[in-house]
């Protein structure tokens, strides 16, 4: 629109991703928020060149220090030339935006550093949603030829759980006063992650919240690999280098015998069927939308016409001309 | 199986619920988690009768008391010859099970009483999830004459969010310590409950937590309904009535202009949308497990031969019959 706006081509976008020119980055990411079209031609040129950088996922509740502990980690990894890519996905919810900005501006310090890109991402108009486009700006990044990619999400609600999927390491971090947090690892609810961190460890409640965290972990004797717990103070830089260690210790522990491997084969089955799922979704919400024979069917159970379930059949029958899967509804 | 076990029919079946037998109740709630085709028939023949019932769903994170203060609920309306209906949901984990037990026996106190009904249900083999599964039960004491049916869940994530839509009364649940549910309600990243619940009243964080949620609310100053915050003690029972009465008074509220009638509209709408996207999402799942053509999709997509979301409109093609919905992505 304006007039220094450059012009990209799919040719001219893609060369520009894989030199990491920052305005291709941005444009690349900016196309795959709208859905683009060209942000696809764009994910199937670059591909074949992803899979060489290593993604973080730093998830866990608001409010703990997610983003001041990433924009110490990037600090810290910088020291040894190493390029980092960062996105940061907030749920599009109509209370958050702007209340999750001022933790956003400690990242502002690595803004002028051409060897790292942040960008935090909102999915207007995504037909897949946040798995769909996290997904294409991780390969976006990973074809620029960054070495770490975080990825950083807030919360632990289902969809978070796809967005922080395609990780190769997750990082769960808390804070003394993550109770609801700590109670949902207790009762099972939340995913054991790979690494935690508790920040804010100033605190006074600090240590017993790493002892509650610890009894919870050692409820585990199965697995071969034992998830680290690391007192951090994020604004300080404190143990931040202690943290560093144990992502490279778990991302050794992935390499050695095939693990990384393996979970990767895993981790994009589970996102190309989060992204599919999402899709379908979101088809379904537009065809009911769109279409009065199926608002209708709607009126219909409202007035006590038709039960819900079998309102559900006729439009997954009309939408995706999709019979019961295995019969058993229709006996 | 057992000899004594009665054989029931869809007509015995139905005939049973209506009177409120708590075998047939049982049974009936039984299929729905085994997601069996005479479930469904059962709803078909019961939804003319149903929309008497008052749904209050009693959501939060895991440990905050929600199961005794159900309980405590349904002590106090008992009072007043009430019916109720106890509807708990769980989330399927490897951890969680007998993780909540201790919780649920609380509720043991009302098992015998033949006005209320409780059951805690799962959603093994159940096409359409948690949502699906809540519907249906739901439905079946509503035609079973339950005056109120509580639905509780665990956790604020999106499944939760899809169980909890069907209530026309949203309780969360919260205590001292809850500082992360706190958190996400400040970002906007938990929905705005009709009543908040601090638990465990007697903790002396009890009333800083009730001053940040309260100044958490008072940022809304467009709805005409503010949610009331009320200090409870479950296992005591204090306050129980005062909770009661904001929960009679959301009611009210609703039930004045019409509201009631616009939100179940709403709420039912969403139900079905949730139940139909589950029901793809299961059918998707199923398909591309049983499929070698949709596993060797993702197998080229391991090899770097296939960009993932390629892979994902080849799925959903096949899958689904589904091309691009606005074919913006095949240009």
């Amino acid at each position: 629109m304006a007039a220094n706006r450059r012009e990209w081509t799919r040719e001219s976008l893609a060369e520009g991703v894989r030199s990491g020119d920052k305005r291709a980055l941005a444009r690349a990411i900016s196309l795959v928020e709208d859905g683009d079209a060209l942000a696809y031609e764009l994910i199937r040129d670059l591909y074949p060149q992803t899979g060489r950088a290593y993604a973080i996922g730093i998830t866990g509740p608001p409010g703990v220090g997610k983003s001041s502990l990433i924009s110490a980690l990037v600090r810290h990894v910088r020291e040894r030339e190493t390029s980092v890519g960062v996105i940061s996905v907030d749920p599009s919810s109509p209370f958050s935006h702007g209340a999750l900005l001022g933790d956003r501006i400690r990242l502002s310090d690595h803004f002028l550093d051409p060897e790292v890109f942040i960008r935090s991402m909102g999915t207007r108009g995504h037909l897949g949603g946040l798995a769909e486009a996290t997904l294409q700006a991780l390969l976006v990044l990973d074809a620029a030829g960054k070495d770490l990619v975080f990825v950083e999400t807030v919360g632990a609600g289902q969809g978070e759980v796809e967005v922080i999927g395609i990780a190769d390491t997750v990082v769960l971090v808390l804070m003394p006063g993550s109770g609801d947090s700590v109670q949902a690892l207790k009762a099972g609810i939340m995913e054991i992650p790979d690494v935690i961190a508790i920040n804010k460890m100033d605190h006074p409640a600090a240590k017993t919240m790493l002892n509650e965290v610890r009894s919870i972990l050692s409820l585990d004797r199965e697995s071969a690999w034992r998830p680290p717990i690391v007192l951090t103070e994020a604004v300080r830089g404190e143990n931040v280098d202690a943290l560093w260690d144990k992502i490279e210790a778990h991302r050794a522990h992935l390499e050695s015998d095939g693990l990384l491997e393996a979970r990767r084969r895993k981790n994009l089955a589970g996102e190309v069927f989060a992204v599919a799922s999402g899709r379908a979704k979101m088809h379904l919400e537009r065809a009911v939308e769109g279409d009065p024979e199926l608002r209708r069917l709607l009126d219909e159970v409202q007035r006590r016409e038709l039960d819900p379930l079998t309102a559900v059949q006729e439009i997954l029958l009309k939408v995706f001309k999709l019979g019961d899967p295995d019969g058993s509804h229709t006996r």
